[in-house]
């Protein structure tokens, strides 16, 4: 298994290069189970999904607190079979048979109960991707019945479903979609967009 | 057929709504031939790729001529089996049985070295994901072929491609990558991330 994600960090403000700056450190309680690689479009992460949404939720937390509108892109990937296997990505739960969608779905729930709260309120959407599978869309399906009942749930749009409440519980939920949905040991991938601090938020 | 995008703009200036406005302007010419709506997280457009891809790129190289760093994300897709036909969205390529990959990249090929140039240098990075079939690798290593030899290629990442050069040549392959690869009605999405102005591009 190779999971882990593309990021970008996109403060709307002339210091936008402070705020990414200042921001860093919230990655350093995570970085020994990271491996972290930077260039001018984005940041990677590969590590455990856990991990990973653990640190972009710290990232994106410590950013918005500048009281900047902030937005965070993450492209993230488990599985995809272009990629070695790695084992700073190894999780137990990734692996052996797929467990009926009803189990799965209240699993999803009740991890996203337990996620802190962070005190940040943030808006977001995301896309899920189960690849290489016939009635891929059984999984989609199942995944926006989860959402619907995350608690974060905001509504449905085309290509993609919006979320919004504390980052905590936003970016647990978005991290259950893609561990929980789609075949264990298969590719699956999230094109997630969370936001803070809009001037437009509705 | 359903095709179009989710589009976000990121001015990463204190005046982010200034260049938004002022580059809005850019998607006249396109308006009669697009279904848009706005919210806090992004626009919508629903269209036939061709003219989702060159409202993007105008759009953006508005923005970007605005000398600020900008970055756009959109969230692409054709064919998705959970949206209904839409008349706005018909294009007799994306119908029909699908032709040797060969040929497809040759089409592609065709059609990049035709695109007009915008005078605007951009980065980029996508995934093109190819749902609801096996298999599914061999037409992202296809895409990957012609990638290489499309002139704007940059890099493999993990998860993405990199492309650079100017706006017109990248905007015109990431089109094709959408149509060309995956069966002309099969449900095709790409993860989009385009800029400019960086002041870490390298």
């Amino acid at each position: 298994m190779f999971s882990g994600a593309q990021i970008s960090l996109y403060p709307m403000t002339d210091d936008f290069v402070g705020v990414i700056l200042g921001a860093l450190g919230a990655l350093d309680p995570y970085r020994d189970r990271l491996r972290v690689e930077t260039d001018d479009i984005s940041t990677l992460l590969v590590g455990t999904p856990d991990i990973v949404f653990a640190a972009m939720r710290d990232l994106f937390v410590a950013a918005a607190a500048s009281g900047k509108h902030c937005v965070l892109h993450a492209t993230i990937s488990r599985g995809c079979p272009g990629e070695p296997d790695d084992p700073i990505c190894q999780v137990p739960e990734l692996s052996g048979p797929i467990a009926p969608l009803a189990e799965r779905k209240r699993q999803a729930m009740t991890a996203v109960s337990n996620a802190p709260s962070s005190g940040q309120p943030v808006a977001a959407q995301f896309s899920l991707y189960t690849l290489g599978i016939d009635q891929h869309m059984d999984e989609i399906y199942g995944c926006i019945d989860f959402l619907k009942s995350s608690g974060v749930f905001d509504r449905s749009k085309n290509f993609c479903t919006k979320l919004s409440g504390d980052a905590g519980s936003v970016f647990a939920t978005v991290c259950e979609a893609l561990t929980r949905f789609g075949p264990p040991a298969g590719h699956v991938t999230i094109d997630l967009t969370v936001s803070a601090n809009s001037p437009t938020s509705l």
